[in-house]
């Protein structure tokens, strides 16, 4: 027989997987010995038993129950039915993890028309126990028999109206017995039958209820959102009520064991005198601060103020814990880590270690990944923010940060007005790399196609700057520079604020509050690292990325995109002459221009890197992106090249394609035009000969993009090999390098171990590989990706969470093909999963000696992998 | 010390690695007692040593010769040397596969100033003697020194101008003595060096141009385009001459065993007497039927006869065999296996079945697969070929056969003029689904876009109708309707001839010959699919295309795609009502009239299978190609369905996607809108249910596309079962059906295990999963795929023969773990790859139960795996 109940003294806290949250902690407090009043807990395999079996207790189950409270009676002397020594109990859910959206509590359950009686004669007090009774039909209605609250409530602000009473205490016992009647009869009106009078039968149902509250639609939404998973189920918790709402010397309260906002090392909470634990939630009479109680009851101050410290100590957390006080008697109802600001989170972690309390390692586990993105990114002011209104629906949250700015339309426009000192927010329906400089100009970027992992979302990142994407609620009208939103229009110029963390878009501006690393940031940072096995590089190619990245931790660059190194108007204009050039002379006449800025990009970007490795990613996306798109710039580049406009015409529709990502880029330009490569090369161990002249020894890698089979790279392997060994008898001087290539075609990955044999390192670029392994390109999946995550097709998605049984596969055994040949080799993976906390922990257990991400995002990826190291028992906690 | 080489009484036929061909037959043949000359063999290895050693020749290598040499001259008494019994040579080479481009022959070696005079005495025959020797000094220019042809044949036609000579023959002793002397000193006009007079020094200068000749441009193509290794090397036969040019009881010869054209059991060749080997070849003289030998020689044609079928009994094949007669003396001095036409090649082998020279399985491998497809399309008759001309560069042979016809440029204008009886071919840019009538109405199809598996090329095919595809350098102005070709224009109506098997296009008509089908060739497949493993179904969907394809032995359907069904004038109008619905109700409207016409379509296909399996794939492309392109249609379609113009354009632009292969397409289209499946599940099982009520039991199959996820599958899955499920309890009936998966993205593969405990059969779609495992998209790859073929970095092109590295690790895989989980799930494969010889030899080697392709390919794969089955030994031959 599967023992469905433990009483609390059976359990301890290691059991939150079969007891929850709560009941597991519950029980440790009573393992403790502290003041918890008892109880017993429904496992959350009941929860599952019930939900799979079509809302059907387990058979056991009843007998369980009766047997817990008989077990019950005996210990404490209490039962439903005794006249002195009546049980009331709270019925509250609790599932592992901490979870909004589900039923949570029903007190004072017990209480029948009978029972209420008996509790008014025993406490000589028949308000209170006629206030106890009307909670419980209040709250039994609404969470058993979702009846609306509205159909409680109103009847009860009327009967105080129509009695011109001001407060709920102003309400008479025998006005309170009134309104308990009127609330049975709601009962009889709204579902047809009467409130149940036997207090097992309200337990079962109560029971029943929370179980059933674990599948509702918030609950589901909620786990989607937080990635918990449906089928862990809740726990529920039946405990004997205490009341805090038994007079003046009693009342009930919350605090914190430190101060959840700056992190400082004092109790900090509130509590309200002849209360129950709701009022303190609803907020209806101001709670006094915990440092008061020491003057209304010191002995009960003094006695929470120990089992706070014990708690703290025990958890080895800062705790949130409840509590009620009857008649000056201290009773925990609940203890847990509480929630914090990242601030606090940091701030905490390092002093408990000071305290001796954690260890490095224990502290680092102890504050979360997003923690430090958010302490990284300035916020909006918190009190500016209430009282901001909110542009109708909102996009994706795509690169934290807060920024206000007047909108412009056009990465032009933006350059413009930046260069006048005016601060814009860049609106597009989507970027393209001919915009990054508008985009290095604006504040942030609003987007209304593009996911998470669109060109905006991605630059942005990398910036460090603000983005929200997938607008799709707003309509961007370029050409007439307006943006439609559900009630109005915006036009070029007005001001809006941005939240990137959030994706909300704000009409007008909203303060900010900038981002501060204190000490205990950087102390904290440093056990990260120390602890870390991977590697974290950063992708950055601008000298302000770079430089950023470093500050926060980065040992090198996993990968510098060139493509902007195209971009910019006098290269533009070669890049083009080479496209348009019809012999191998011209190309190379046209890119001998281009080479000359792009030495100088990387003697500066290995300059900043010094000594360390720099990977380069050779030229990437398909030609047709450096043409013009619109009638106006055609005209304007077949002037400029001195060509027909037919012929420029004819040559942008040679080079459109059907499906550009599948198409003639990566290394296959490099196979058709193998000049591309020599050029990029030769401008990179240029700049390397240059720096190596000035004593800085840099480590130049260069990484071949879009391999498919080991002759793409062998071929233009040897071609690079060949110039640079030209180069170098022509400099009389050499220097260390590397060539590798970037494993992103699901082929790269099956073949690595062949791959392997010609390659100095690997460095997985995890977005094509999931576009390609599913078969979803990012730019169109925007059409059903809703669908799929509503029907919970994806758990969460692939291009930001390494999807493990698929692409991981891939990864996993190339890397283990790759090493088992050449044990040498280095791989890393530079995909925007290389700066995922979850994608991590799974890159963490595979032998991969590096992940890179955006520099913004360096830190937290430090700190991911020294997690997943604490918890891969490589380390002692 | 490696044994480099063998002479002919050391090898046998199974040598061929080592010896080469032709060295292993002479071998054979010695070994056999026929009178062959003696000689001997240097091996491929070699030949090999001496390419990888910077053109050395392997140390041991002239000592091994002279060894040789020495007792060449004890069995044989002749020596290079000798007065009396003067040794001469031919030098041969002999890969292990014949091969055209290489260096081939070297008669007469030995020969020099002083020994031509030796051979005038010996056989009193001055001219004869000058004669060997003229022709040595022309092919030992030509073969090993490089020097051009025309500079001995220019003083050759001179000389006999200046004399007034006719023919060759017609040239005195003393002529062909001051030839001589001129091309002697070619050589040191032309090489700065005199022709070798040391015959040992010939010889080896002659082998060691024979081992260069493997590399040489012409070699590698060939090896290339016929997919042959490059590091196999070619052997060298060094054989005794004997001399059918010394006299009228000489001669020289070639015949085969039985009639290569028409395979009639009948000796056919031809012979010259007194004559050297390339005069039968060069075609100088007109050789006589071997039948005439009977009457000059009948105990040499009688000994040849014997010869000839002691050879190809043994041999078990018909025999292609060289001899020369010298004084009456037969001399065999080559035989291999003899090439044949298709037609000839089923005859031959059906015959020697019957004979009892070879088993059943023995007949499967005589006959390549290639020779099926030939024989099921019509050609153009060869002599009618000869006088046509052909326009200008040529395309892809995208589907086999040969018809003319005027040229139209759309699909309505061919609908059109076949109506009115005309036989017209569709030239366009590319083709889509929208132009499957025009197709149907076309004899041929020609495209300048797309490859082998673009949307013209896999239709036609499936329709086995005549198909060119990539005619870059054709362009095709369907506006003003005429084609550019580079000298010229050709404008509708104009008629035209297209060869599919060889992507050649002729200006008029060509006569053709009609495919026929011989009692032979339905024996013969009837061996075939007995032997055979693998089923064999096909790719269909139109009433002609199935009863082919059960016609070719067929045992099913493999791939029904139901595209086509949303298309046709009335459906379309349907379809894009749904498209154009903004409500569900709206759509399921649209559908239920969609549904009427399939639920005919699908009755007519499965009343063909009757009661053979069934593959349906259910919708798979985007929406957005079912919407109209022009400004035209645009316009119709909006009055037709009554929507503004605006509403439209903007349903367009919300389709339209950046890599549409990777889009909202396949399952994605349900996940999204279930109703569309649903629809044709309903038109699919009413259809069957119908035919169940007609007596016919009938396995509906139905297929779900482009799955990547368990979720996709099995949402999909449970809903098409629940309408099923309806349907058979309104229909009071019920009957059998699968449900499965095309697995055609490299996550599905990675998961099949997965997959397969929910699927009843999985068919991979090796298209898609080409294109997704190498990032290539079949579309766009023209623009790098020739650089690709040309650089030697794909060996063939993996959507025509399987990339086993890659998308063949998968396939394998993936059917591993799917058996292993599921051992009852059917497993085919139903890409392009079913129908290609190779890759069934590979799929044969996996526990895959079906190959399906388009109709006319049936035949030809159901050959492949039963040669598979055989060579892979399961059975014995």
């Amino acid at each position: 027989m599967t023992k469905y109940i433990y009483a609390f003294d059976e359990g301890q806290k290691s059991m939150k997987d079969l007891l929850g949250g709560k009941g597991a902690n519950l029980a440790e407090m009573k393992r403790l010995g502290l003041p918890v009043p008892d109880g017993f807990t429904l496992t959350t395999e009941a929860c599952i038993a019930y939900l799979k079996h079509d809302l059907k207790l387990p058979e056991t189950l009843m007998d369980q129950l009766e047997t817990q409270l008989e077990a019950f009676s005996q210990r404490t002397g209490k039962s439903f039915s005794s006249n002195e020594q009546l049980l009331l109990v709270s019925v509250r859910s609790g599932a592992k993890i901490s979870m909004p959206g589900m039923m949570d509590t029903i007190l004072n359950l017990g209480l029948n028309d009978e029972n209420v009686e008996k509790l008014a004669k025993k406490t000589n007090d028949f308000r209170f126990a006629y206030d106890c009774y009307r909670r419980l039909l209040q709250m039994f209605g609404q969470v058993v028999y979702n009846i609306p609250m509205t159909s409680f409530d109103t009847y009860f602000e009327e009967y105080k109206q129509q009695h011109s009473y001001q407060n709920d205490a102003d309400i008479p016992a025998e006005g309170l017995q009134e309104i308990c009647n009127h609330f049975k009869e709601v009962y009889l009106n709204e579902v047809y039958k009467p409130f149940p009078q036997k207090p097992l039968e309200q337990l079962t149902e109560a029971i029943e209820a929370v179980f059933k509250s674990w599948d509702n639609d918030r609950a589901r939404v909620y786990r989607q959102l937080n990635e918990i998973p449906h089928d862990i189920g809740t726990a529920v918790n039946i405990q004997e009520m205490v009341f805090g709402n038994s007079g003046d010397r009693s009342g009930t309260g919350v605090a914190f064991t430190r101060n959840p906002v700056t992190g400082d090392a004092k109790l900090f909470g509130e509590y309200l005198l002849n209360a129950q634990g709701e009022d303190v939630v609803a907020g209806i009479r101001t709670p006094k601060d915990i440092e008061t109680l020491k003057d209304q009851m010191p002995h009960v101050h003094q006695q929470f103020l120990e089992v706070s410290q014990r708690l703290e100590t025990h958890y080895k957390d800062m705790q949130d814990i409840e509590f009620t006080i009857e008649n000056e008697q201290l009773y925990i109802l609940q203890t847990r880590s509480g929630k914090r600001t990242a601030h606090a989170a940091i701030q905490i972690a390092v002093d408990l270690v000071e305290e001796g309390i954690l260890t490095q390692s224990e502290a680092v586990m102890n504050v979360e990944v997003k923690s430090i993105d958010q302490l990284l990114h300035p916020n909006f002011d918190t009190q500016a923010l209430q009282q901001a209104s909110l542009i109708s629906k909102v996009g994706l949250p795509a690169s934290p940060g807060a920024a206000s700015g007047k909108i412009v339309f056009s990465a032009e426009e933006a350059k413009i007005q930046n260069e006048q000192g005016e601060r814009v927010i860049l609106m597009r329906p989507e970027t393209s790399p001919e915009d990054i400089e508008g985009m290095i100009a604006s504040e942030a970027i609003v987007t209304t196609h593009g996911g998470m992992t669109s060109h905006a979302a991605v630059v942005a990142r990398g910036m460090g700057k603000c983005c929200v994407t997938g607008c799709s609620d707003l309509e961007i009208n370029v050409v007439d520079k307006v943006v439609k939103y559900d009630t109005g229009t915006l036009k070029e110029g007005d001001m809006i604020s941005v939240d990137g963390a959030k994706g909300d878009i704000y009409f007008g501006e909203v303060a900010t509050m900038k981002a501060e690393r204190s000490h205990a940031f950087e102390q904290f940072m440093k056990w990260s690292k120390d602890i870390a096995r991977l590697d974290v590089r950063m992708n950055a190619e601008t000298p302000q990325d770079i430089q950023s990245g470093y500050q926060f931790g980065a040992t090198g660059i996993g990968l510098v995109r060139t493509e902007h190194m195209f971009f910019g108007p006098e290269r533009l204009v070669e890049m083009r002459r080479f496209i348009l050039s019809d012999t191998r002379e011209k190309r190379i006449e046209a890119l001998n221009q281009i080479r000359q800025y792009q030495t100088e990009d990387f003697e500066e970007i290995l300059r900043l890197s010094g000594s360390r490795p720099t990977i380069i990613r050779l030229l990437d996306p398909p030609l047709h992106e450096f043409l013009p798109k619109s009638e106006e710039d055609k005209a304007a580049v077949a002037k400029q090249l001195n060509v027909s406009g037919r012929t420029l015409t004819q040559y942008i529709e040679s080079l459109e394609e059907v499906n550009p990502m599948l198409g003639h880029r990566g290394c296959r330009l490099a196979i058709t035009y193998p000049e591309l490569y020599i050029m990029q090369t030769e401008a990179i161990i240029k700049s390397a000969l240059y720096l190596k002249s000035q004593g800085i020894h840099c480590q130049p890698e260069i990484m071949i993009p879009l391999v498919s089979t080991v002759s793409e790279f062998t071929i233009l392997k040897n071609q690079i090999n060949e110039r640079i060994e030209t180069l170098f008898e022509a400099h009389g001087e050499s220097l260390h390098y590397l060539i590798g290539t970037m494993i992103e075609t699901p082929r790269a990955c099956l073949i690595a171990g062949d791959l392997a044999q010609e390659c100095d390192f690997f460095s997985f670029g995890t977005n094509d590989l999931t576009q390609l392994t599913f078969g979803f390109s990012r730019d169109d999946a925007g059409k059903f990706i809703g669908a799929y995550a509503e029907q919970g097709i994806l758990d969460t998605d692939p291009f930001q969470t390494l999807d493990q049984h698929g692409v991981g596969q891939l990864v996993k055994t190339a890397t283990e093909q790759a090493k088992a040949i050449n044990p040498t080799i280095k791989i890393g993976v530079c995909g925007e999963l290389g700066g995922d906390h979850k994608s991590i922990q799974y890159f963490n257990t595979l032998d991969i000696d590096y992940v890179s991400c955006s520099p913004f995002r360096v830190s937290g990826a430090l700190l991911s992998t020294a997690q997943s190291e604490v918890k891969g028992g490589r380390l002692r906690v």
